[in-house]
């Protein structure tokens, strides 16, 4: 049978509810995280791993660029690129992320080696950017819409880091403030495509099926970092 | 047996000797083009089925930008992009190729429909975009070398319009100005970066067939166009 589609309004909410029910902002860790509860080990091996996540995102916005047929979608989309690679040395949330982890007291070059990323990481890791790689354009940009959660999840971690691990130079921290603008202008942009294109009962539950997949991708990763506690 | 590497200095010689032997410049058909021999309707043909390859253009080197590993490598290349789509609306090759398409009295929604593309075109593109899509960063990073020709041949075209198709706006040649410095500039990156990625002579060779390979993409383009006469 042939579902109705579900109002833009309704689809919108479904939407919502996929990461309201399991982004990370609800794993175990993340929530000892916040609490301040992680050793100082405990939050260099998050920050190490999710480095991994990191280097890897102009990776997958640019398989999504290659996906959009027309200068106007990829005008929109190469910003993400620029904003995680820098317009120019030193800028950009590649290296916000580096300085986070000197912040910690991980020399850069340890991460930029990848010596230590957690084989469940990279598992997830490729996983995402598979999906962006293989999926339809609807389901790679459905599976960015995690960020409808992350300015708010972003300036938790800021109050928990300000209060729990004074030991962390607090400006290791823009990489978390730089997010709250830019996740909030990509996840806009990103759900107004995902509710454009997903006109049929079947293209809007595949979006929603590629944006649970990416929670389960964000999920993992704290699984394996969690484990290696 | 493994064969030495050439000096930087030989397979520079090498990767030039590629399309002055076989790059488009010596095809019959823009010979034709440049003696001023083709009709209107000629013209035409060939500004429409080369506006197949000039669109994907940007969707090639997305998949290169997702092929290479550094936020500085990838600042390097994501200004082809931004060249070809314009970092505004109304700028970039692409639109410049539109106002070509205009100025010959082709309308841009013939264009940006595909109407017309021949088959022949679209498997030759097909076969660039895939070259990028499943090579090494190397091979497809070497297959845009055929720019090393391009400022030349964009002297001639323009020299070669302006005498020969004055029905032709001139303004419309705007596409071949600027392709002049922006292929210089590309072509010494990449040429930059070949070098130094190809060090062992397998990987030289495998350049050099990249380079070949991308050579008979433009020239059969041209066949097809030619045929169709």
């Amino acid at each position: 049978m042939n579902a109705e589609p579900w109002t833009a309004l309704e689809f919108e909410a479904r939407l919502r509810a996929v990461p309201e029910a399991h982004y990370h902002h609800r794993h175990p860790f993340n929530l000892r995280m916040h609490r301040g509860e992680l050793s100082p080990e405990e939050i260099r091996r998050w920050i190490l791993n999710r480095f991994h996540y990191q280097r890897n995102i102009p990776i997958k916005d640019a398989l999504i660029l290659a996906k959009l047929e027309t200068p106007e979608l990829r005008r929109i989309w190469i910003r993400r690129i620029q904003d995680h690679d820098g317009r120019r040395a030193g800028e950009g949330g590649i290296e916000r992320w580096l300085r986070l982890g000197e912040a910690a007291g991980l020399d850069r070059k340890v991460l930029l080696s990848g010596e230590g990323v957690l084989p469940g990481v990279r598992f997830a890791v490729e996983g995402y950017v598979n999906l962006c790689r293989l999926g339809t354009p609807l389901e790679a940009v459905a599976a960015s819409l995690t960020e409808l959660f992350a300015p708010d999840l972003m300036r938790t971690r800021i109050d928990a880091f300000e209060r729990h691990y004074t030991w962390l130079d607090p400006a290791g921290l823009q990489y978390f403030r730089s997010r709250i603008s830019q996740g909030r202008q990509d996840s806009g942009e990103a759900l107004g495509l995902v509710i454009e294109w997903a006109r049929g009962r079947a293209d809007q539950e595949r979006a929603l099926a590629a944006l649970s997949r990416k929670c389960d991708v964000l999920w993992a990763l704290l699984d394996a970092v969690d484990q290696a506690s």
